[in-house]
């Protein structure tokens, strides 16, 4: 059996990162990347595409990087993505919708220690991303600290430590062992069948507003008359928001007949939104506000911009968010 | 040995709730939650002074709730909160600065199931609660599922499973064993000597901002154009943010120039946000954006609208957010 066939894009990050005057700065390429791992049993190629701390990663990077994928998706038995940690959730959320149906794995992975230190975690990180692009199923997956999460499920939650992803409200999709990459049943994988589709069209004019009391409504309007497109609130709890005095439902139902779609999420980084339990909730989804039930905010919020991208409608975007594309939601 | 003197607070909430037509509404008095409880080794005083949902709990509750606090704090040895779990996080927090020094430990609590379900946690939280109130130091505390927290580092992580609430980046307080109540020697209470002090007056115009790769960093100055006097932005990991072609580095300059402090904070739950590692943070730093440090975003927008309501300038407030007043923040 002839090795797989991989291909490394390098997007700099803290992963190629070196110590500069000003901070750390993402300088080192994708071939410095591999020549600090023990020889791999795959075949890879390597391609720079970007070299940017990923704070600077904004959609004009995420079109390049979906153009990319999808140009080398028939060479290629998988791809790894290296990418700075701070956007890699939101950019593996997007790539789930740019790139629909793809049909080879993508792993996104990075660190959080630059790959020229001693202790760094970019060696193990980059190792298991090889492995999970050479045996996972077709989609877009980010493998970090022995587990590798379906893309569009996973978010940044630690600063310092390793364990900086989490798996939000799916299960981890396989985990290193010492029985190597055990893929858990649990998990299951949503069909990629058909054929892969590329679309970058998106409107990134959209806002993510954190509810919190005493926040006044009308800077949504002020949000809206200034170009914002669409608005995810991220609500209380199951997603509840005020209507005494600061009637921010009033307003959400406002800017619904506006045409403005707006996403009601929670802040609650564990489980779903579930506007219909609480008078709370409930009158928010009556004057239109959209659920984005158990999806993260980095899903729900590129889904919109997506949905914005494809000109859909309010009645559209509320069909699309009722769609499950590629696992980031459970209906 | 005399029974302690306990207060309970009722506002209302999830554990007061009942089922109506309109979901869960927040109907039931202080009296009947304790009736739901077996009896109790102290003298309790019940006063209900709110019965809303926690989402409509706003900033002219938080002041009917500190006043309460205040006169009641000599006629008690503790003083128990009752009060819908959405937004205690954020209660807790802003009593914490306008009851600095209280001088008996008062502590929130609620539940995710009403008390008049059979599963509920609400009769366990509230014993929780009482049992803090009577062996704590003086201080603002929440007691939620077994575990005791400073107010002002509790975080609702979670919208349906009884461990709703996390104590980030500090070590819960006490939690339950089969010894009691057990203190963790870790978790260091400050120092709460000196003469209470009631001080209520904030400004709630501030907006929260969750960044994410493609926000217009223009929408900034729109909700300052239309009365936003200060913003916390969730920046990405150490609290970077973008600079290439939507800067809002430059923008957050402009706006701190102006007079608007900007507080820069970071979207990971967990561990601290550090403007100084990363060039990306750096930049924020020198543009004067003041760092949140480990402090949650509960804290961090609640410490800026007490800062507001003293109508300190923005050096002041970035002084103000460099001292530690309850336990919100490790310097």
């Amino acid at each position: 059996m002839s090795n797989k066939k991989l291909l490394l894009l390098s997007t700099g990050g803290t992963i190629a990162s070196v110590v500069s005057e000003e901070g750390l700065v993402p300088k080192e390429s994708g071939e410095t990347l591999i020549k600090r791992l023990e020889k791999l049993p795959y075949d890879i190629d390597i391609k720079d595409i970007l070299q940017l701390d990923s704070s600077n990663i904004q959609p004009e990077e995420w079109r390049t990087i979906a153009e990319n994928i999808y140009d080398a998706r028939n060479d290629y038995d998988g791809i790894v993505l290296s990418h700075g940690t701070d956007t890699m959730a939101y950019t593996a959320s997007m790539l789930t919708f740019m790139l629909q149906k793809i049909n080879i794995p993508v792993v996104l992975t990075g660190s959080q220690v630059p790959i020229n230190v001693v202790l760094s975690d970019a060696p193990d990180n980059l190792r298991l991303a090889f492995a999970a692009s050479a045996t996972c199923k077709p989609g877009i997956y980010l493998a970090f600290d022995r587990k590798v999460m379906l893309g569009c499920r996973s978010v940044k939650v630690r600063t310092i430590n390793f364990n900086a992803f989490e798996s939000v409200n799916y299960p981890v999709v396989a985990q290193v062992t010492s029985d190597g990459l055990v893929f858990n049943e649990e998990a299951k994988i949503p069909s990629h069948d058909g054929k892969t589709v590329l679309n970058t069209e998106i409107d990134p004019h959209v806002a993510v507003i954190k509810l919190f009391p005493g926040f006044d409504p009308n800077l949504l309007y002020a949000m809206v008359n200034n170009g914002c497109q669409g608005i995810v609130i991220e609500g209380y709890g199951l997603g509840g928001m005020n209507f005494i005095r600061r009637n921010i439902v009033a307003v959400i139902g406002d800017l619904i007949k506006k045409g403005i779609p707006v996403i009601a999420t929670s802040q609650c980084l564990y489980e779903r939104s579930d506007l219909t339990r609480y008078e709370v909730g409930r009158l928010a989804l009556l004057e239109g506000a959209i659920s984005a039930c158990d999806m993260t905010t980095e899903s729900a919020v590129t889904k919109l911009m997506w949905a914005l991208g494809q000109s859909m409608d309010v009645k559209e975007i509320a069909q699309f968010f009722e769609t499950n594309i590629a696992g980031e939601v459970t209906l």
